[in-house]
């Protein structure tokens, strides 16, 4: 299994890089909502690759075709599903791959996996592209959570040494993610030039970097959530990890609390306009697993695109042997700033999923 | 929904810290297998509180009672089902809790969740109690996965600014497992030393320590764990954020990689005694959430036990007032200890719970 | 898998025959509903064994204990889980079935799937016995309906070619429900006798008869229910395929329907007191997987107790030749009375679980 | 939720009647699978409609475009998709239906359910046109079931009236199955005359007929399925009852075996060549939920068309009055034929899952 998700919203996911199309249908959207595409191909235009010269110049328009799920302009309560068409496709760059897997990619494990029968075509399954289907999800749950006024935004907190603002944990609103801006979404425009030239000068030596996304969620109401396994954490961890190259996440403090006390760690409750809130925000809006009605704040690790220019080891596989790599093909030198709406699409899903669960017991 | 895990298997857990008893089913368990009870028991003792004086003075015997899906001592295929009775128990502790809420604690959205009717007494079914059936679930798990040659352990990494000696990622091995020693489990003694140092200086204050745990997967085969949300980093995931406390999880060189370069971090591929095998291991094992074949490591960072006897704000939810609190009850300064099987556990859950998938295709 | 069901709900039923317990868990359960366990416990009694002398001489109190899942008195939110001890256990009357399989029971299907490691005692989790924990789960669920106005019943339409009066599809109401009664429940005492007489004669031949299982479910709004894989057909057949010995289950008009025309079997709608109803009910009150506000109307088969006393031909497992079989034991010669309330579980547990579905979106 | 099925495959049906496309998404295929996608379209013909005379004169080719999932024609692990564009669409015909639903369809529990947001040509996602998605899937599971000795077939055991010779449940075999034939699949070549001749006066009357499909499948391994919710007989009435129009499942001697002895209904055990069978076959190859390995036998009850061209009582919704309907529009007198395939598939797609839960433990 593999590329499904949800609760009440089931998802399913598929596509290779350089199948006929990759897509999305989601089951569990409620009818009636006139889905703004307008909005939403706006969303993912914000992840589309080609946009800048800092990522790859693979260009793909992107442009989704709506088959099902809508009836007069408005999600009509049938299962929702989405195509988009891969059309700007060189199959020939990526023949090599299947016996000289390359460092930090799927090329070996998926190989092994599938015995050899995987799709080896850009990453196939595994390719970054699958995230255009998570935003178009995404993109769907961000504007039914806005509905309901919760509002969620992310940037990049961290490329290549290079530290834009962090969001004030307890106090983040819709006014700070509205002030998040530029090709590399950030606070601070100073650090996003810094973070361009720390991406420029990897390019120029067939290099990548990596960093951190922080997210927040401003809005939700205190409830979202459930003990143990379906807890916030564990929902939107499990719908963060679906995008490559993610391998860290923390909440609140996150591994910061880990050197912390008690004293310091804990936030003490107070009373704001006859609201409960809490003074700090260590607990990045989840106690228990459950929101507390604070800003819901994450931060997720991103390493370096593994695709670079420099000679690297490998094997071949078909002789069982020692082997070197030379990448030609289309890559970003850094994911980041495109990771930045995925990072938006995956806490949506969650999200709106815990959403559904919370409103059928209120 | 809440407190059930699994593709292969379905594992429910159930209880609350003053019910009568906690317990947990497991559906799907392999028929056959002779089940060494105390080998399970020796597992769950580490887990339990009581046994030194860094932990809670509580004491449970933690004894479990095997209820169904054995039969002549050997797992017999019909769901497993074990319960451990709460015997020591002192409801009159928390009665005060329901309307001051514990900050860094479950008490306040738990209210707000459950229209206040949730259980209060210690807890309730967010208590840390809840990972003795966790730890039972893995200490099963971790005996079939011995079967098929694979081996978990972990080891406070961290706790109070001191630091345990780390894995050798890429060369973990059984023997490395085998000499993590001690009442906090580490690989170093003289810093489990000053751990239990730091520990102690915490609680004079009634204060608390957080820490970080590290643990590690070997012999795993090349394929477990599948593409998008259900890689083995969603997977892992999403059971250990069941544990209470952990704020944070990253795999392999995990947030470091997002200082990292792709040239140092990607792992080149390379032959070693007709196996293929990565020079370094910042990948953790995973390569598009499927593992490589190299030791699966990943981190957690586990908060301060927010229940601290320092007084602390909080408010008072029947007044919509602000409050003081000050606590009383038996906690421990640092959870991290106890937290390193229940770790294990849920990296136990995870992988065999994949391991079953993948069979399946073998 | 196998004993889990549900979508809203987690239901998971354990336990064998003859294992120290049986039980289920159920996640999900909303909280602060005040469970009457006095009516839970009357609930059982209708299913349990010994109660007249036309059932099996096993006599078991069917006592529950609650261990999880209530705080004073109330559901707390916290998944629930019950269990009933197994008391009156004579294994040794079982030794022999390992190894010669009675027909029509899952001796033989369950030691090939478990290679010979299955509980053989009783039946293992194959018993009839299984059904308490799904009448304990029903019992609750039928109280949660019972709250938002919906009633469920059941009755014995055949047992051994003498037939109840069937409900009148169309007008069945909460009245007729509660004119169900007996010791075999129907709706016509002279035909519970006649049936009574009918059990008795196979009984007197060492023999076993077969039935129809009735049930109504009145008072449902409109709207439960999905369409394709999670129609209120298809979620009550689930549940109610899992009472062991029932071989089909019709909705409505049902296999009668095969052979009327659309004109005959169409159900025309008109208005009735300001409200839709149809003048007919062959829909059974399910429409495109969903209810129509009419009553829900579905048949289930019951076959012959396979457990009879006479001498049957048989085969030996571990010779690989034929053998015959001469039951002991104590076993019902019509498992219809039972099953009653264990169809009325099935049906409160599917319909409760897609109610919750249906509340999360109004 | 609605539209997904499964547990190790996970399959997902969207799309309406008048949609863009309609189309299925299957996660959990085994990769190396070269798809005979000729016999897949083969078997997708036998369902579509405007074949012969007896169907709708709508005529849809019905030509399937794959996106996903294969690699160098063969299944490549990754998630497949595949869609039908709905090319013949005449959306003015159903315009009225919002208003005026029609007896025995959807119309009305769909316009309730979704607050009349519903997608209302054609019967939007409740039409059986969303059969072609799921004979797609079901013929894909039908090419990987041949694979490992499994053959699927059924026929129109009766329709209006005309009953076909029955399979001999205990000896039922491929030959049986290939001998079906004709444009009504029928083993007896005179009874399908009578049936066309049958659905001929019907049609002439604008009235419609129903029937029973029986299906059988040979070659079954023993140990499929497993006890309780997920036995063979839960699985496939939750696919069965996915087929519009199905209102009644039986297996073996189902209804049947209501009206038997315990000495008739079971079957008894022997050996034949060195391998375990069964006498008679009432268990229809499925005990305690269990293959036997005997043919696993099953009829499905279809209801006449509702759609008819007689003047019918139905209601006004907008002005909550009554109100009659005549129907114009493509509508089959009987669907019976059509839903043979249709039976096949949601067989094949319940076995070929249960197939795979076996494979992991053997």
């Amino acid at each position: 299994m593999s590329s499904c998700y949800g609760e009440n919203l089931r998802l399913s996911i598929f596509g290779q890089s350089h199948s006929p199309a990759i897509g999305v249908t989601i089951d569990g959207l409620p009818a009636g909502y006139p889905l703004d595409t307008d909005a939403l191909n706006r969303f993912l235009q914000r992840r589309a690759p080609g946009r800048t010269n800092l990522s790859t110049p693979r260009r793909e328009e992107d442009a989704f075709e709506i088959l099902s799920g809508m009836a007069d302009g408005r999600l009509c309560g049938a299962p929702f599903a989405a195509i988009i068409r891969n059309t700007n496709v060189r199959s020939k760059d990526y023949s090599a791959l299947r016996d000289t897997p390359r460092p930090g990619h799927a090329d070996y494990t998926a190989s092994v996996k599938y015995s050899g029968f995987q799709d080896v075509n850009g990453g196939g399954h595994f390719s970054g592209r699958l995230t255009a289907p998570l935003c178009l999800a995404g993109g769907i749950c961000l504007q039914l959570l806005a509905e309901e006024g919760v509002r969620i935004g992310a940037h990049a907190l961290r490329i290549g040494g290079v530290q834009d603002t962090a969001f004030d944990a307890a106090h983040v609103s819709e006014t700070d993610l509205d002030a998040i801006a530029g090709d590399i979404p950030v606070l601070d425009a100073q650090a996003g030039e810094a973070m361009a030239a720390a991406i420029e000068a990897a390019r120029a030596q067939g290099d990548s970097v990596g960093g951190v996304v922080e997210c927040a969620a401003c809005g939700l109401p205190v409830g979202l959530g459930d003990p143990m396994f379906d807890g916030m954490e564990n929902r939107i961890a499990q719908a963060a990890f679906a995008i490559p190259a993610v391998k860290g996440i923390e909440f609140g403090a996150g591994f910061g609390c880990a050197g912390m006390t008690g004293s310091t760690a804990n936030d003490p409750f107070r009373m704001e306009n006859g609201r409960v809130v809490t003074q700090t925000n260590n607990h990045g809006g989840i106690l228990g697993g459950i929101t507390s009605g604070m800003p819901l704040i994450f931060r997720v690790a991103v390493k370096p695109t593994p695709s670079i220019f420099q000679r690297q080891n490998t094997v071949r596989l078909s002789a069982m042997e020692n082997a070197e790599l030379s990448l030609k093909g289309r890559h970003d030198p850094c994911i980041v700033p495109r990771a930045v709406p995925c990072v938006e699409a995956a806490a949506a899903i969650a999200i709106y999923d815990a959403y559904l669960s919370w409103k059928k017991l209120h």
